[in-house]
């Protein structure tokens, strides 16, 4: 990785070349989504098939896009007890942060006659999106618990999740054994624009959802930008990123390997070290350049760190951290004497990792929060999925006849100052009763 | 209005219509703004002046963007004390509501040294956004209050306005004095697409923000969704709306009146009265007629309920309940006889007011509540504008080494499964020391 100090002008280009990496659609790819989506809107489920078909698997008929039962049965005997214990605990951790975050609904009757509240809601329908993971051979697990959990404590009754198929047709088991313990009970064998269009629209077999959540490739992104508003959307998620801030009491070999956790990915991946040591840049350096060579995904990993790596040495650790307030990372990790004192000073992060033993992959399994962050600098305003995407709040006005007339005036002054005269007259008719 | 009854196919084709009115963008129209926002992206302010002086104030210049703190001052000479008063009473109403929504940050310690968090901080940065209101005569005052006030409480610190001037450069001054009032320091000349560029990618005189929010037509509407991601934003609006359910107890007079106030926003707006009584259709049918004469937006309102409004008979109060369910929307009124006995059964609806004094005027402008509402169905997933749209919520993870270890099986383990070697890795490295 190149080591860059702060004052120079190449510092400054490789930051911004990192926060820029995953904004702007190709125009192309966008009326490509779009066309896929428009033809799921009006063809249902001859679209789907159609799509299917053609991408992902030759043979699926309409009648198999849902997993049936039997599969998932036959799923729980295709893998083994460790992973169910793992699966286990990872889901009891991930639900027992969760339930934190439910909100309740609230009354407020600080003026006389006047009962206004905010009542919390679960939306009705949720679909979960879980990308195929090198054709079945990777499945991506954890996807399936950090999409349903949260829906399922925000007391969601519908869940449904999209995933492609296989070229046989088929779906791997750890998915399906994943998907019925966070109680998932419909499965549709479809990926891509067109499983997000099924899952905003509806079609003859899909159920149109209220919410859509769950990471994907640049198509899977779009869809969601662009049926954003028709459903919710957890968010538009760019390439993951780690940002690490490490002083000399780190161990390089911790960070390197952290750096390249990361960095493994994808190629439009990002991991920087930012360090107010000279010395530490330059061992985890060594430490990253050694470890990478034992690495399955090696050339991912390097290319991620050739175009989006970086080693910044800062003056002192509150330069480091208001470097990462601008850069806002998805992941943020700690590896400083005394890390506690530096958290609140820390505006912009998806997730903070604090300290020696609490590398990223962590956050990623089995901690309990969720992993689904926000990327791309989004962190400055976005949050990681939770409940609160399951959710919505409605607010509750009663006014009595009594406050109603206390504020008639105001609310009829302010009416016709915006030359809504029709509002005013709502109020009019009321008072000369 | 056309009378409807529940069982008639023109029924549902009339709700269907009023369901999707608001969906889908030209083509012509996002490639138009998708332009616009790209010439503020990369030429800054030389890209704002031409377009404010094409579209807006021929004689704007870049120094004249800014509103001065001497505008300002002039403008509170210019508007009268009952205005003042009004919008006192306003503000505080709405402050008060809206300081119910904060929310702490928490940690959860239930496991022996996994110490997890949720910290909530406000963005740093935020954008209102406020619509002309016919070239500056009609000032929508109260856009101001519902965009700035939960920002404030959610505690940014730099909340910018941006507004289009009059032909000649200036600013309404209630916008202006509005806008002191709820500590909105920056005011920008601004309007339609190129203020939500300028907010969202900053230029050389207006900074750029973390979210932006406020109504606005099409162009400004298309343009938050295009910039949504680079920003946080409110939501994808479409034109307002109102349901109201009403039995036999209901002043047909009352509920006339408030159907109007919503058909007279604009021409898309919708409006619907869906009951349990044959009488009360025909009664507040009569009366929508007989008011409509004597309003100064007739024409929009007329157009509004030929095109989107609608009285619809049901069996009875369950299915009308059930009908605003399936509509989700926007402003539901509860013109019926133990209105709170039927709060519970409604799932999907922006803000519901309940009882015959509460018209939805009420929380336009002075109930507290914010009027910044999920429209065309949005209900189903979406909250009204909160203080939850300008914090963001940071993921916190600490684990001791003990904590890690006890868990680092399960990681590794998930880790492998999905094929992720490196994070793996940065457990294995870990357990090694």
């Amino acid at each position: 990785m190149k080591i860059y100090t702060y004052t120079s002008k190449s510092a400054e280009t490789r930051v911004a070349s990192i926060i820029n990496r995953g904004l702007g659609f190709k125009k192309k790819d966008y009326l490509k989504v779009s066309q896929i989506l428009e033809d799921v809107r009006k063809n249902g489920d001859n679209a789907l098939i159609k799509y299917a078909n053609q991408f992902d698997s030759p043979g699926l008929s309409i009648k198999s896009i849902r997993v049936t039962s039997d599969e998932i049965k036959a799923a729980a005997k295709k893998v083994k007890k460790t992973f169910m214990r793992s699966l286990n605990r990872a889901i009891s951790h991930i639900e027992s942060f969760h339930k934190h975050q439910l909100c309740n609904s609230w009354i407020n009757t600080d003026r006389p006659g006047a009962f206004l509240g905010q009542i919390v809601n679960p939306v009705d329908s949720a679909g979960v999106y879980v990308p195929g993971g090198k054709g079945g051979k990777t499945p991506l697990v954890s996807s399936v618990l950090m999409g349903a959990i949260p829906a399922g404590i925000a007391g969601v009754k519908h869940i449904a999740m999209a995933t492609p198929p296989t070229k046989d047709g088929t779906v791997n088991p750890h998915l399906l054994v994943a998907a019925k313990k966070v109680g998932i009970k419909e499965i549709y064998k479809l990926g891509s624009a067109w499983a997000i269009g099924a899952l905003a629209y509806g079609t003859e077999t899909v159920p149109k959802t209220d919410v859509i959540v769950g990471p994907g490739n640049i198509y899977v992104t779009l869809a969601k930008k662009i049926v954003s508003g028709t459903v919710g959307i957890d968010m538009i998620a760019g390439p993951s990123e780690i940002l690490i801030i490490a002083d000399n009491t780190t161990n390089p070999e911790f960070t390197a390997a952290d750096l390249l956790s990361q960095a493994e990915h994808d190629t439009m991946a990002s991991a920087m070290l930012v360090t107010n040591s000279q010395e530490t840049a330059k061992a985890v350096n060594i430490a990253v350049e050694e470890q990478l060579k034992y690495l399955d995904r090696k050339d991912i990993a390097e290319k991620s760190l050739d175009s989006f790596g970086a080693i910044i040495v800062m003056p002192d650790l509150t330069s480091c951290i208001e470097l990462a307030n601008r850069i806002a990372p998805e992941h943020l990790e700690l590896h400083i004497d005394n890390p506690f004192e530096y958290i609140g000073k820390i505006r912009n992060a998806g997730a903070i990792f604090v300290g020696d033993y609490t590398p990223e992959p962590v956050g990623d399994y089995i901690a309990g929060p969720n992993h689904v962050l926000p990327t791309a600098g989004a962190a400055r305003f976005a949050s990681a999925l939770s409940v609160d995407n399951f959710v919505k709040k409605t607010s509750l006005i009663h006014y009595s006849k009594e406050a109603f007339k206390r504020e008639a005036k105001d609310i009829i002054r302010l009416a016709e100052i915006e030359g809504l005269d029709a509002h005013a007259n709502s109020i009019k008719i009321r008072l000369k009763i």
